[in-house]
């Protein structure tokens, strides 16, 4: 099965993200999860708007997620992730979400792991083959999970 | 400066609308908002869906809101609409927000109160003139304003 | 393994709710999820809130959801919730998220479902017996699911 | 009045704050807001979790937006703050939502404008006095608006 390294970006925990018991609501990190995808494919080369405009979508189909300590307010988070399978219609991704030491910028605490799989759409929300419509793309995901084209 | 009577309807304070102060996030209270403007046009007759079906728009262009006491989770809570003024191409609306006694049902306490003014748009994003896009839709903003057609 | 009746409740998806994607923002079922679980709960005659003042916390430790069709603003949407597992330390719901036809007011469409599993825990975030600290709440959940006290 | 220097920082709009219009949903831009304020007093050297856990809160009572042009998905965007006021129980931001120059990384297009104004409060909701609860903050607030101690 095709594995990609693991893309990384960081962020803070926001107010609005909070809840009552005084930490991030729980739905909040399916969010954070869609930045982590979001950012490795623009690291990949190929910014998800670009993927929008030429009419093809990737919704998720199926997750879970796992839920080990709770964040913060405030807290520096680490999101983590790599593609963990794919074809030419479909696109899974792994994740973990950790927060960083204050000092060290380094994760010091495993918060929340998961996975989200995904399926590629044209705009009328019918499966798109996407080394067909975006043959580009699809080379970028091959080399990412250092596979030959 | 024609006003339409006060249109009512209920909820309850969700979970996922709290924040770690323990109250109801204070954004929350501007979709508690749009919930009265969709809930009055829906009983005017012309549920807002239907109006974006034709191709309008009534984004937001200026507000206020005063926030007088906290909302909590769980709480019944009373969004009262009207309209304040109008005209062809645009549409005020004033909004109070309260809580409700558990055992009453009547209003018990005063949350918050805005004020959102909108402006009509076709699906370019240009000014439309509502007499003309959707003359049965104005005629029903006319009449809950109590005015002769 | 012991489970409930399913517990339904309706509400109308939100503008608040939806994404570019003309959808239901993913997240925001798992929001839907928790009002299912909170009015569960409060139909077995234990509101959520109750629970919380009595210092019990019950978060998610670990989910699954499956999306099989959108839904769309506006939509009139059905929950149903029920408990597939639970002990003195855990709870596990199973949810069920269904469009509702506008003529008739029946589950049309299967739009979402998922797994939830929880568990108890006092104000210090520490796990917490709820067969002692709760004993009411401990024999309403298993009357819920037809076993004998 | 005292006023202090625009303190700026820097995000990407997410896909969980668009809606269905293809924009970013109004109430979101007040996320974008408090983030604003968070980062200014973190400038100061004071950050908002360090004064909350002093036992000190700073509600919004009053607030007023208007929106000049959509913020879409993926755009960055610039969020500038400053003080316009302030007494020893309240303090008052002014904020500036700008869209940035992807070439460029300068601010291209006016989004939002607005004014929040809140009032120092402790744990219990009862109007607190900053230069006694909090001195050195309230020292760093008169220093940001040039007002000598």
């Amino acid at each position: 099965m095709p594995v990609s390294d693991w893309y990384t970006c960081d962020l803070t925990a926001r107010y609005a993200e909070t809840d009552r018991m005084g930490v991030i609501y729980h739905a909040n990190y399916l969010t954070w999860f869609e930045i982590g995808r979001t950012e490795m494919i623009r690291e990949l080369g190929y910014p998800y708007r670009k993927i929008e405009e030429q009419g093809l979508l990737l919704p998720v189909v199926d997750l879970d997620m796992q839920f080990i300590k709770p964040a913060y307010y405030d807290d520096r988070i680490r999101i983590s992730t790599r593609i963990t399978d794919f074809t030419n219609i479909r696109l899974n991704f792994e994740v973990r979400i950790e927060r960083l030491d204050e000092e060290t910028n380094q994760a010091a605490d495993l918060l929340v792991t998961g996975r989200t799989r995904h399926v590629w759409l044209n705009n009328r929300w019918k499966p798109a083959r996407i080394d067909r419509e975006a043959p580009e793309l699809y080379a970028l995901i091959k080399r990412a999970c250092h596979l030959e084209e």
